[in-house]
């Protein structure tokens, strides 16, 4: 049993995808203290690999960095969905590729001071292109195919897809 | 420049360390949509080493993920504060340890989706131990010295110590 205990939650602002809430902790030495937490549905990302030797990635404007980013393909899980079915759903809506086989490597939290949330990371080769993109009428994503030299000589700025990259080195090495 | 823009934005709700705010973003096919903003201080972490090969890492109750968490020492920079001060500060607070030289390895957005902060991950090696811990009196954090083997096989829940993990062996392999 943890000997942190939450005693009181208030749901501070819901947005779109996250809700904000201030939550009153008992402490170990009990005292109590008053934490903001961010609720969001867990993420999945995939490194996937093409039967041509190259890792499929993704280019986006994303609203919090607030600028255009290279990222290995991602999204929210939908409520009742699982793991493996919603990183093989946005692949295939983001890339328009099928992964077959996938393995799970990876299942972090990326703010763990602040977020309830994990990202699961997910491994895939030899994923087949079988149909076009199939992107939301405001979602404006470029697909890019990168050799492995490519992908380990580029500094992105993407926590999960530099996990993915120094993942992938430590096993084709 | 960028196609989309910020044409809106409203504080929301202001918590200790985070701000969330909702923009009202003007799309490149010209439709307007609403956001949600997590704005927070930039974060710090450092993959430490001792003299004697060990790996430093803190184990200590996590309020997001709502566990106790074993991560590489980590924390917010202070306002008017360098990203290198607040590592050394950060590292020195939580373990007594003391990092001479630094060596930026990654700059990352950890949720770039949603927060406009980034982390800031540093390398160190033959950290010295100079004074006891210097926590704030409701933090509770244990130091772990690990060997790089226990370092390289334990899974980590923590993204940035994963990252930390995986470059680590990419660079001692």
């Amino acid at each position: 049993m943890s000997k942190y205990k939450i005693i009181e939650e208030k749901l501070k602002y819901s947005g779109k995808i996250s809700k904000f809430y201030s939550q009153k902790i008992l402490l170990p030495n009990k005292k109590k203290i008053d934490i903001d937490i961010l609720k969001q549905q867990d993420a999945v990302a995939i490194l996937a690999i093409t039967e041509e030797k190259k890792i499929l990635l993704v280019k986006q404007h994303r609203f919090g960095a607030n600028k255009e980013m290279v990222e290995i393909p991602a999204g929210y899980v939908d409520e009742n969905e699982s793991y493996q079915s919603a990183v093989k759903r946005e692949l295939l809506e983001e890339t328009g590729y099928e992964a077959k086989k996938i393995k799970k490597i990876f299942a972090v939290y990326t703010s763990p001071g602040i977020a309830t949330s994990k990202l699961i990371l997910f491994f895939s080769e030899n994923v087949k292109k079988i149909s076009k993109q199939n992107l939301d009428e405001d979602e404006f994503v470029e697909i890019l195919e990168l050799s492995f030299k490519e992908f380990f000589e580029n500094n992105f700025e993407d926590s999960k897809t530099l996990l993915a990259r120094e993942f992938l080195k430590n096993i084709v090495k």
